[in-house]
Parts: structure tokens; sequence; C-alpha cells
């Protein structure tokens, strides 16, 4: 079979794209990224899992976009300093927007210490008419090395580790978060609740 | 509050993480990537978006993965030497193996001309768990080069593109694909359902 053209017409458009309204419809819900920055154990991804579970609760598909997931695959071939920090965030900016896009609330939890880098993911998603929502966990490094789960700040002051944020490499926090957590003191669902509130506020819940 | 290690316990973790079961129970499907490979113009992702369409109007989350939001964002800065292919196809199968894990059906278009790149991509899928249905578009070149919707085969033949699979770079077709298309008097919307009777026969759709 061909067109006027001569060209075969067996394989060409028939539908259109499914539309960023066709998925709010199916999935009753905006897709969107909040963003979690804050310096190493602050409690981001405790939150960030905390929504997660909360949203999965009253029937949201959320996802967590975290270290564990990233950096041992996206961006595995990727160091700590500044230019690697910044196409780690980049990567990661590019993905949530992927996300987005097909519908899903998207939880990124990232140290993410340059300001410029933030505002690049930021910029990804406003220019595509996407809600970027930034949620700074605002929790003092002292709080944060008094928790360190995993013993990364003992490591980083022993010297073991160089370039770790909030010993030897600079954090830079947000100056205009949509929403500042302080975790000292609070309780993780709290916390949560907050976020999940403040979705609810932006019109991301329901069709 | 502190805990018997002195710790704060204020920021831990409460909840289990969201497992596949469950997402697979909220989203009425099993998350898997359908790998689309085959010459430029070959009509991956015409076929891959009728899938999308079709699933979308039985209910189903699903999202295409193509060249025009991967190649202008994610893998903006890879050009198309053997080893940027390889980067790219790997950080599009590290970013389908996430989609997966969020429990969408994740539909990949990509020419992935090298065998040793698409078996990687499986084996990321395959060893957590993940099903990867490779589609081979088995569409002949002079076919697609008759299609040539973009003008591509015409500026490879005058020497203007280069690394121009098909005509300069080489495909080597898959020898053990899931699924083999051939688009030559076939009709989109059936090559597309044949794609959603595999799903279906694979228990992909469905609690």
């Amino acid at each position: 079979m061909t067109n006027a053209s001569g060209k075969s017409d067996n394989v060409r458009w028939h539908h259109g794209h499914v539309t960023r309204d066709d998925r709010r419809g199916l999935m009753k819900q905006s897709g969107c990224t909040i963003w979690f920055t804050g310096l190493p154990a602050s409690g981001k991804s405790t939150i960030a899992f905390a929504v997660e579970r909360l949203l999965f609760e009253a029937g949201h598909a959320a996802y967590v976009l975290d270290g564990d997931n990233i950096r041992h695959g996206l961006c595995g071939n990727l160091g700590f300093s500044a230019d690697d920090r910044a196409e780690n965030i980049r990567r990661i900016g590019e993905v949530a927007r992927l996300f987005v896009d097909a519908g899903l609330i998207t939880l990124a939890s990232f140290v993410s210490p340059y300001r410029a880098d933030r505002q690049l993911v930021r910029s990804l998603h406003e220019s595509a008419g996407m809600s970027f929502i930034e949620v700074f966990v605002d929790t003092p490094v002292d709080a944060c090395e008094a928790r360190d789960p995993k013993g990364l700040y003992k490591q980083a002051r022993a010297g073991e580790i160089s370039q770790f944020t909030g010993v030897n490499d600079p954090y830079e926090p947000p100056d205009a978060a949509e929403l500042v957590i302080h975790t000292v003191g609070a309780k993780v669902d709290d916390c949560a609740r907050c976020v999940v509130e403040l979705l609810g506020q932006r019109g991301v819940l329901g069709a």
C-alpha cells in the first residue's frame, strides 16, 4: 500500500500520543518532582520513603530516586568532583523529568550541595511546565553527625573519605525552597505529612 | 530523644518500603521493559506509541523512551561512536530498570545496533528479577529507506551523516528476540496488538 508520494504508509502514526491530561485522568494525580536536599544523614531518604508510603496508602504512584538506586546504576561511572556532581544531578534531573512526564510523583533524595545544580533541575522541569518542589531538610551538621547511620562522618573526619559534604566539601543551602523541614525533635511521619499536605495544596493529588 | 547508643532516633525507618508486589496491586500490572530494536525508520517508535495507546485505553500505565526524549536530555552529551552508543544504551537500560521498579510498562525504542549492548540491558533487568522482552522490528533496509520520514537515509547516502546505521554503520540483528515483527504490508495496529497479546501471555497485565 502506497500513498501519493509513493512511500509505504503501512507504518505511520494512527493515534495521538497519550497526553499529560490522559495520564492525570488515569492515575488521579499530576506528575511532579519533590526534590529533597540536605546534608548527608539529614533524613532526606527516610522522609522521602515515608512520603512514598503515605502516598501509596492513598492510592498514588510515587517513586524514590536516591543514591542507592542511582549511584550504583545510572551514575555508577561518576565520582564526587564538582563536575561529576553536576553531571550526576543533571542526569537525575533528566530522569525525574521522564518520570514526571510518565505521570509519577517523583521523590528525589540527594545531597545535591550546589545551588546551581538544583536550579538547573528546577529549570528542566519548569521549562516543560512541570511542578518542581524543593524541600530543604534542614538538619544541623552536628545532629547529622550524631546520627551518622553509615559511619560516613566518622570516616570523613578520619580522612578516609575526601569530598564529603559537611566535613570537607561545601553545602549551599537553598534560599527559596518550597518547604523547609527541621528534623531535630520531629517525628518522621509528621515531616512526611507536611510534604503530602503541600502536594494536596498544590493540586497534585486528584485528577 | 536518644536511644541506647546515644544517637537521636527521631529520624529513622518506620515503614517498610513500597514493594514490587504493592505496586502490582496498586497498578494492576507488573513493571517490565519491552525493548524495540531495528534499523532507523523500521517503525519501532510508531509501534511503541501504538502499544502505549492500546495499554492506556485498557487502563495501564506505560511510557515510551525513545530518541526524542532521551537524546535531547539524559544522553544529550553523547555521540554515535561505538563507545558512546554503548553508554547511551547503558543509561537507557538503567532508566528503564528504574521505570520497571516503579511498576511501569516501559517501551524503549532505540536502534540499539549492537547485540552486546542489548544483552547488557537484558542482564540488568533479569539479574533484578525483572521481565525484559526484546522485540525485533525486522524491516529490510530498502523498505526503511523508502519510508525515510526524516530524510536521514538520504542525508546519509549523500555523506552528510556519518555512522548512520544501515548505511555506513553496522546493525547486528537479535538472534533470540522474544518477538519479531515484519512491518512490510502490515498495519501498525496489528503489530501493536501482537505486542499487547504477548504481554497478556506473560502475565504482565493484571494484579
